[in-house]
């Protein structure tokens, strides 16, 4: 599961475009339909909840369709916060150096501020994946610290799901290329509008129902794991035998998830996968990477990591070593994992054949590990735990959290209890 | 002097539209000139300074060129907030009623941190002047109520310049097809901009240069009216014979400001006016208004009130008299005057003929008073001092500052000092 919008992954590989299914419903339809699946299922808004939106300046449209749903839901306020990847860009033009450590904690106060006060917030992921490509990493990687810092006291609570959440995506024309450069900007923009309305299930008669049938089956799924209480998990296949531990009282979800306050909302929009918290000191062997990971602007692929006791203690990459160790030595945990999740080869992500270059849909094609911050939410009883008692239990800590995709038709995966191994996934099928 | 960007005028008249100047410069020269000159000389930022600015989505190619100009200036981080005339429209047409009681505090209160802890302010005038027009006025004044009272402390900080800010203004296309309801939408769009230009200073050789000296006039005009230490103003003129008494310790301004931490800034490009805080319980007589007044979508004309010991006893409008009704009973200062301002009629903005319908132009054609709220820079020694003592020298508080013209070719102006008169101006023009 993500909870910030960055886009984190990409790949160099022409996609192989899967011809996508015309529907009965025009581009404006869709777009409605996105919008009331953003609001009923992804934060089942609630009336008089204020809400909070961030998009890109091309992704008006989209926030419009929300706004009238969100309204018509009840909502008393909704606030979206536009951001314009052209006067991003001009600070890495022209700013002083010094400017890379400040980030508006003002406003990042206000918006932890708003969510204790009961607002939903709602991310759009878009925009150019490449933004930052070629501007100087110390600078990325500064300005991503303050922010991230700043940001904590929000995404806090967010992780907890102390108020109802979800991300959505928008296309745009520069994204769309990226994924399709085969074709025309304008097919390319429709072949990605297509592929997100169709992952996110609003070209189906009725979307709502589709959403509570599909929200049922990974409820059932991940009921079935937390029956099983595993111990670990184990991965093999090539370049991969790892044994990942789970955290002690570790809860698997995916699909719905339950906030705080009772309030049934869906986080991310498409969905397909299963997870929970690993053990952060208990993860030992070999893993690679089985697409590339793209971070803020860099791609980072053929990856190889080695973990002694839940660190990583050796990394290499084919291509971004340099990006690779810079996010290992974010902070302390930005070297173990905070999230395990299983999403069966057969996903209609995975089929699709399109790689979006997008965690929001990237992730849900391929059973994936993440770098660095945990869900509290995948742990049980954790009222009035401090950060120390929920370390102590396995839960990471970190200001980032970097997902990454391990996950093939070649991989299995066994449940491991008292020593003893139960197949979970061949050739990346559920057994 | 407004320190709002709400548009608050109108006329319905057709405006004259001279035929306006072409100069040598491109179009994407003159906006980087905009952007220049609000940096430098409407914010005067300072290195380090974080800076806030607020737009209409329209708005975003000059906001891109304040965001370059303010990061060369040494900016530390621009943050823009865009608002979305579609979304706010959407509130009206789907919220519930209680909504409109709602405003995000979170944010305003957010804001008034950025600018205590040393942020600029930029705000953006545009967006369509008859947004609201068919609204229900209810929800129109509740949500404005519940806005300005979220906003009181972010606006105290900008009406005592505890920091540095500017209103400087970007063209659309609905607000230029209502200034130029006779050119097409493209030559609308054109000859708002060049308005905006022209009136903005910025298709001169040297902009910088030229706001210096213009400044340097204003500075002589206001220094002489601070010398003269008159009691009250008297205006007289068709439908107009008032007393306006002036604040204890009124200072006069016009141009650059001085914040409290030392920083010079012109808070209103373009500017032509020299104003003052008047007595709030020292005015007495009648005046009329002289343009029409429009306030959120509505249009007021044909105003002329009587005031009694400051307080306005009589209110008629020949149109638009229920909404005068409940601008004047919005809060206990809202029936009392905060501002008087002196603006020749030869200003050039008065003689261009054309009526913006957006106050920071339309102020700057004709001399005229705001209901409402009074500027404390606007008088002397007030460190220290508390809203009643600031009340008792004669300085109006309230949650409005609707500014109204009453200026014109046939309105003569005196000083008045120990019962004896003064000439100030004669038929609209200095004397």
């Amino acid at each position: 599961m993500i909870y910030a919008h960055f886009i984190s992954h990409i790949s160099t590989k022409n996609p192989e475009c899967n011809t996508v299914s015309q529907t009965e419903f025009s581009h404006e339809q869709l777009l409605d339909r996105l919008g009331e699946v953003a609001v009923r299922i992804g934060l089942n808004l609630v009336p008089q909840q204020q809400l909070l939106i961030t998009a890109s300046l091309d992704a008006a449209p989209l926030v419009r369709r929300i706004t009238e749903h969100a309204y018509r839901a009840g909502a008393s306020l909704v606030t979206t916060f536009f951001n314009d990847d052209e006067t991003t860009l001009a600070r890495y033009q022209y700013a002083s150096p010094e400017s890379f450590d400040v980030a508006n904690e003002w406003l990042a106060d206000g918006i932890a501020r708003a969510y204790r006060e009961g607002a939903a917030r709602l991310a759009i992921t878009g925009g150019n994946p490449t933004l930052l490509k070629g501007q100087n990493p110390d600078y990325i990687q500064r300005s991503s610290k303050a922010s991230s810092k700043a940001n904590r006291p929000a995404m806090e609570i967010i992780t907890q799901f102390a108020t109802n959440w979800t991300i959505v995506a928008a296309a745009n024309a520069i994204w769309a290329q990226q994924v399709f450069p085969d074709l025309s900007e304008e097919d390319a923009l429709k072949a990605l509008w297509q592929g997100i309305f169709t992952s996110s299930r609003v070209d189906t008669q009725d979307p709502i129902a589709t959403w509570k049938n599909h929200n049922k089956q990974l409820h059932a799924r991940s009921s079935q794991l937390n029956e099983q209480r595993f111990d670990a998990l184990a991965f093999k296949g090539p370049g991969t035998d790892i044994t990942i531990g789970l955290a002690d009282g570790h809860l698997w979800a995916g699909g719905a998830e339950e906030t705080k306050s009772g309030i049934i909302c869906n986080p991310n929009i498409p969905t397909e996968e299963v997870f929970t918290t690993p053990h952060c000191t208990r993860v030992d062997g070999v893993i690679s990477s089985t697409k590339p990971l793209f971070h803020q602007g860099s791609l980072i692929d053929g990856i190889q990591v080695h973990f002694k006791e839940g660190k990583i203690i050796e990394a290499h990459a084919s291509q971004g070593q340099n990006v690779l160790e810079r996010i290992l030595d974010t902070d302390e945990g930005s070297r173990r994992i905070g999230e395990v999740a299983l999403v069966p080869h057969s996903s209609p992500i995975s089929q699709s054949g399109i790689l979006y270059r997008n965690t929001l849909f990237d992730e849900n094609a391929s059973s994936h590990i993440a770098l660095g911050q945990s869900y509290t939410k995948c742990l049980s009883d954790t009222d009035g735990q401090n950060e120390d008692q929920l370390l102590r239990r396995g839960a990471n800590q970190s200001m980032i959290h970097i997902d990454w995709m391990v996950g093939s038709g070649q991989i299995d995966v066994d449940g491991i209890k008292n020593g003893q191994s139960y197949p979970l996934m061949r050739q990346g099928e559920w057994v």
